[in-house]
């Protein structure tokens, strides 16, 4: 099986995606095709071999092939004609921006490219986070409270200190800020509105205890161990970014069967049908003996392989349960029955 | 100004949005220049005086230029090179599959290619059912108990006949009907399962008052009249289907003050921000003097032209206020800065 891997894009985490692309070398048996997205969003085959994040921060990157993307796949143009570049599966590893709010997903549906990652529609669900709140709320999923506010709104805010404010879409903790007190909030506010027109605000918990558990669906659930992060206040961007490129380092959960079976029936509620196709990893909190989500990351960093026993036999089993379309017949019904009304 | 109309696409709806793009051509003032995508998702360049329904079902339309997306827009192959097709902005005038489920918004802002239409998340929350009734729910505006129901499932149906079950995506009434008694249910569960895996149940209100209203923002909100449609138990496909070509022929809803601004208001909290750059219809029942939404339609048929006094002034005000990404400086910060370090 070859498996082309599509990273990069016009994000945020342009750069987590470079480094978990490269991750993931590592992990996947299979022979890799490596298609990266430059910032301005144009496309060219990486050879594998050289693979090194120096190509992409040099521009190097801009020597290898440029492709293209037409009804069928991705191409090469060639002397005579263009050439079709060849891989049984895509994996979507491009993370936020374009990978996550379902730009890319609806190219490779529209192209009939076969892929692993979220369907447009759980893009857009799990990458804003009120959506997602909504979503959660609706197949039977706690979630904390929370407010969305608008930029320029004069709204009061009733989640009581501390909280936690975060840019409406956006992954990896990019502008998300913790508030103790009022003097706090302008700041918070400011970087996070400089990422999106709307903010989320969240009861902040310290020291909660949060579990991250990847999985798919094939014939049957697919699940991870699940990890308990390591976590400081929370982990920023630049903790996160480090934390993309391990493969191996995971502190174990230790959970009574109630809680580890209550965070595996949400994970099932969230992921069943709205992102069968797709690896992700969903983050809980549990407070109480109760389990609430956090948040889906339909993309994790590395795909969270390090969760995985075998990260390279659930890839290879998923490749074959992807989601189809419903078919349509191609007629003009309509247009030639009117026509031949006209004609009579 | 220059308009180009994207039509057609891998839809159930492609024949209406063929007949939309021909009604346009009597309502725009501008130049128009017409973008075709065919079943099989190809691009082509249709001539605008030869641009006629027949073109399209007798395959004529092969014979146009081909064009393919990359950055910038539409391009044209020439004997050297290539030609981007020049027009100010894109109207998605393709109706459900591909135009309404953020496939080709997607495609659209990824090659920076301006356009009138719902961006990729207002298409994802329009375009699925049930996502539309949370979101309604979000912003304060009501609408009818639903059920939910999968295919295979056993789940007891709550909602007492009549009711009415709807394919969850889709448009155009597709798939839908009406079921008065037990006896009827399976053939509707059947025909609407057709079209999707799951489908929407909702209370069936004989007789209910409907209203439709268009619009768009610009500097303000730009309202169309409401219309209250001619109704039959409801529009089947075919009705409707006919009912797109039309350029003039609405039937003036009367309301009293207080009903007017209530479904004025309704349309503006389910507009702003999600639909900036569309120009929707949003179709509401009116219940005992309360508002309800029935469902959004974020790329009506003809755009709904007929309910505008001056459909080709509106179009010209929003091709100047859509919205726009937040930027980003395209960097290689982390991996700079992990290159330097493992310099030392």
């Amino acid at each position: 099986m070859t498996v082309a891997v599509l990273f990069g894009a016009q994000s945020f985490e342009h750069e987590i995606s470079v480094v978990s692309a490269i991750a993931l070398k590592k992990v996947l048996k299979c022979d890799i095709v490596y298609i990266f997205c430059d910032y301005e969003r144009n496309f060219y085959l990486i050879p594998t071999d050289k693979i090194t994040s120096k190509r992409f921060s040099s521009g190097e990157y801009k020597k290898d092939k440029t492709l293209f993307l037409k009804q069928g796949g991705f191409y090469a143009k060639k002397m005579l004609g263009e050439e079709k570049v060849a891989f049984d599966v895509m994996i979507n590893l491009v993370h936020g921006r374009d990978g996550e709010d379902g730009k890319l997903s609806s190219m490779l549906d529209f192209f009939g490219v076969p892929y692993i990652g979220p369907r447009t529609e759980g893009s857009c669900i799990s990458y804003n986070k009120l959506f997602t709140k909504l979503y959660a709320g609706e197949v039977g999923v706690n979630v904390l409270d929370y407010q969305a506010l608008r930029k320029g709104s004069d709204e009061l805010i009733r989640i009581p200190y501390p909280f936690i404010v975060k840019p409406l879409r956006l992954g990896s903790s990019i502008g998300i800020g913790i508030v103790k007190e009022k003097k706090e909030l302008e700041y918070a506010l400011d970087v996070a509105f400089e990422f999106d027109d709307t903010v989320l605000i969240e009861p902040f918990i310290s020291g909660v205890k949060e579990y991250n558990l990847a999985g798919c669906k094939t014939d049957t659930f697919q699940f991870s161990i699940i990890e308990e992060p390591q976590k400081e206040e929370f982990l920023d961007f630049d903790k996160k970014y480090l934390d993309f490129s391990r493969t191996k380092r995971v502190n174990e959960a230790t959970l009574d069967a109630q809680e580890e079976a209550g965070i595996k029936e949400a994970f099932e509620r969230l992921y069943d049908p709205l992102f069968l196709g797709a690896l992700i990893r969903c983050d809980f909190f549990v407070v109480e003996g109760k389990v609430y989500l956090n948040e889906i990351n339909p993309i994790p960093g590395s795909m969270a392989n390090y969760l995985f026993d075998d990260f390279d036999s659930v890839i290879k089993a998923l490749s074959n349960y992807l989601p189809k379309d419903i078919t349509m017949s191609k007629e003009y019904r309509y247009i030639n029955s009117i026509q031949a009304a006209k004609g009579k």
